[in-house]
């Protein structure tokens, strides 16, 4: 086995943080436990040093899992002093902002889950609050942040300093399109639909109006349609044009995992052979995308796992593909990715530590 | 007040049959409780005359309420004997095929509930197991039968003898595309996207692997694309092609209510006001449709109630809307629409008992 | 029928307050519209005003319904200029605490929803955070105030000029438990067992950790054993000692609804028959208890209506009985049992504007 | 690390026999797959042979996990052929109470999920279905059966040939009584009131009324008080009397997990301390048994865990106590607590494979 590294997370405090340091602790390959942070969020959050994740995330309740690791409160020093190699930033868009290219400052390399570094083009990053300063920092760093899909960027996330984990929607639709777009079949002028669905875990953790039980249960709501912000990364990752997709998410009265619907008229008739042997070549070495063959992948079947599923259903003309991708937004869809995106770093086995 | 009339339900052992009865027991002008039947389905529910429906739809045991409606053994002449002149078949599409020109023949009015005389084009009843015998009778009867959709055929439903009730998930995406396509609006070649979502209560009373709360709950899938049997009706009553629409339904994990998300692309660029001023004229006389001038409409408003919600979001270029519709399935989209139809077709105030 | 009165509603912007307002629209003998008021609660609640009820519950969209009704500032003067005669406070407890001596003073009558007046004791109001000053003025309007059950104090409730509407789990435990208690059947001595569960509308609309999505879902948690807050109306109003009952709510994955399970011994063994019997004598003139001879009640079964349901089961030594009693929490549990109250005191049927 | 042996699993058609080929798939000393069959239920499963575990169970679609297993036709001549040296049955009462004797006849060691062996006392068996014979064989074979639940019986099951895997109700309330009722605390005259609620897996994959989603869901209902076939269990592992405890338990509208609420009175009064102390005391060698010292565990932190949390609430007068215990009906409750059963069997760390 190659050698162990030190990894720490800042952000513990949410949902994707905390499912982040659960996975780092019962990874294979990291045998002691990272440090953990909260974000800088606010006061409390600071004054969290010291307790137990379980307090924070009381589902965590280990006798001796990750409900037991201890905030810690950040400094820089304190990174340095465990020898932490690789920081993850489940932190505030603003924040990784900010953060990263300090980190990367000091010889760490980071794993960023916010938006701030995803975007290529400054016009997409406008959606996000943080201030795009068009220094030459920022982009020097962005210029170096690698898209973290190994799907579809595995030699680059290799080599990478930066790792800008994807968004959890972008994810589910980047997937299932890029395939057939880079293979050239899909008929763009025509439009693509991508009617998705998440849980609420995807809302975060903070209690708002959105997030209470009574709105959320026993309900369906669509939102941002046309102006979600993981947008900006469908049209850089699949190659396509805002005029080209039409992305419509939607809250479900679920706690996790995402469910999307594609729609995709072709420019020639295909086969259901044709589409698949499409699908088969692009993910021959991705561990962590199952394609279904038969039925459609459900909702249930990965969450809780860091699998991307993929079925479609084709007309009987074969012009027109409904394709249903499925993942979990707080592993594949966040921390799983994150995790992934370790592995393909540092030379390791793709799935390790996420099975 | 108008005189009142007698009514009758076959059917009342599913879902749509039984709210069905108890809308009919409360509607202001029908003052005596109408005779309710099981269906043919099986011996079974022959041997359930005299019990009260309290004892198959347990969550009706009101003390005063449709709870105490009791099943009575189903014979023509009781209809006679009882002066039903209206007959509600809340039955299966098979069964409904057979009695409805047999209740004609006997003088009644027939509100049908399944599929068996909604689709005008013989290729579209295919999808349905009744076997469709090309006799005189079928297609004189069919020749009668009213689609009951009354926001879009007040009139003719006003004469009817025969109403053919729409499907749930038909009136979810008929009612706001329509408009549309009737104005001239939609770029039909570019296709019309329906992504509809259900509860579960949809799906019927029968126990099957679907209907299982371990199936449904925390779940959501997809099922049907391009084959749904509701898409005939989509097709003859927006006036479209099949090449022209693609429909895909989706299990909800709530026990009611559907929400349909709807990708339309315009020949020309719109704005807010002259899509509005489309909707607003189109319904202008309809009682049970909302149009939802800001926010979308989501399935928590309508559930239990016989509105269909209208609501929509214009890109950027005014040439992509997407439409969002809601409605309770039993209601609106089942035993309310039905009332509705009941309503008109007497030439009451069309949303009498439905408030 | 009687002359209709003009009533008013403090506090729509909470549940209760919102289920209150939309039934007081379609009460038969109210036949205009109350005002409605946020509370005081705090200064957004001020500025609400001139608003639609709609607005701050979007479920309630109606074109015709409550949901229009719209927000006004509150003042005295208002209310008499509007010809107020009975007054609904849907407010925190220490609000209803100092409006309801003003109200009284001003010649209104008072049906209030919290607990600020429903206990006799001071012991027992200890847990309330409202400062319980021992003036005159308190103690003297404490003692007009009548705990309104009407299944307990119909006659006290009919001349009441400040109706103190019981807290929904007091409700739900309180009724099964009076009858048999009062009857001297109950071995006190031995301790009754009130294990309580409800959704989560009644742990209110505010967005906290407890009512998160991410909490309530899929999850079972008990709380304030020993220590819950309706305690004190259990003791007063059943007749016990502290000593003699426990008391543990649970907060249930549902919207609305409460079922509680009591345990209960008796001094002597009895049949199925005595303790029914002692049920319908009690609840003979009650219109909103149903009494279950067979199966148990279920939450779904009274969930959107005002009754309370009652069932049990009894040990084969006849000592021994496992009661379950049902019902809504905002409805029979909070604002219907309010309107009951209303009908009550002016000598209107019981049930009046509830079925 | 010790040698490796070969299990099988009869049963996997079902919740309970899915979730333990799950594990034993991952158990780290159990190096093969086991073979798995489904149980002679009917003649469909009889028919399923060949076929992977992912089409009965779809939500194992794993590309490399338990999904992939494939049913294979049973018979006593494969499992010598494989080597098989543990049997696991998680078949109907009646099918353990045939198999498990013919497969302690041919040298295997029995785990049975079912309740056939459960019971000493012949008169509580009488609950279930099986016919109870009294011959010699049954007897014998009754004898050696020892009652699954390692924190009572760790020493016997070390040795043993047959083990009677506990009911889930049964594991949550033994755990958390047994401990204070061998301790002599408990006032039994006064009676203990055992209130337990469980997800809807614990009612079978069968599709039933009671486990259709519009049943469940929004719901919840007690049912089988004083007549659960568990009681038994509790009887003779508490070792008290029928008299002395009630048990209602109830159907959540959650897919996994038990909570159940109990009730004791003490002899004396206790503090905190001394009953934490009990406990400590009971469970030190119990890795699986997880105390909750301040708060009280909820469903949420045991789920999809082995674990059974325990936490307690004291009144003030020290002399009644509310217990709240948790587990995963599926694990603890059955398949984890099979395995538990296994690992304490083969002498290995009680808690492989269950982390």
């Amino acid at each position: 086995m190659t050698k162990t590294i030190q990894t720490a997370v800042v952000g513990v405090t949410g949902y994707a943080g905390a499912e982040l340091a659960r996975l780092l602790l019962r990874h294979p390959r990291l045998q002691s436990a990272p440090p953990v942070f909260a974000g800088r969020v606010d006061e409390k959050d600071a004054a969290r040093g010291g307790i137990p994740l379980s307090e924070i995330h009381p589902q965590l309740a280990d006798s001796n899992g990750s409900g037991n690791l201890k905030l810690e409160p950040f400094s820089w020093e304190l990174l340095a002093s465990r020898g932490v190699e690789v920081l993850f930033l489940a932190t505030p868009h603003e924040q990784s902002r900010e953060w990263a290219p300090e980190a990367l400052a000091r010889g760490l390399r980071v794993i960023d889950l916010s938006g701030a570094w995803r975007l290529v083009d400054a016009a997409n990053r406008a959606v996000y609050a943080f201030e795009d300063d068009g220094s030459e920092l920022a982009a020097a760093t962005q210029a170096q942040a690698v898209y973290g899909l190994p799907e579809l960027h595995r030699a680059r996330i290799a080599g990478a300093r930066l790792i800008a984990n994807p968004g959890c929607y972008a994810t589910s639709i980047i997937l299932p399109l890029r395939p057939l777009v880079a293979a050239g079949l899909v008929d763009l002028a025509r439009g693509i639909v991508a009617d998705a669905k998440s849980g609420v875990s995807g809302a975060g953790k903070a209690p708002t109006a959105r997030t209470h039980f009574m709105y959320a249960a026993d309900n369906l709501s669509a939102y941002g349609a046309f102006t979600h912000r993981h947008t900006g990364e469908l049209l850089e990752q699949i190659g396509i044009d805002a005029s080209e997709i039409i992305f419509t998410p939607h809250l479900l009265p679920i706690p996790r995992g995402i469910l999307a619907t594609l729609y995709v008229h072709f420019h020639e008739p295909q086969t259901r052979d044709s589409i698949a042997e499409v699908y088969h070549d692009f993910f021959s070495v991705s561990p962590m995308v199952r394609l279904f063959d038969k039925a459609l992948p459900q909702i249930q079947y990965s969450v809780r796992t860091n699998y991307a599923d993929i079925g479609f259903q084709l007309a009987a003309d074969g012009r027109r593909v409904v394709i249903v991708s499925c993942l979990d937004n707080l592993l594949k869809g966040a921390s799983g990715q994150a995790v992934q995106n370790l592995n393909v770093m540092l030379g390791w086995p793709e799935a390790e530590g996420l099975e």
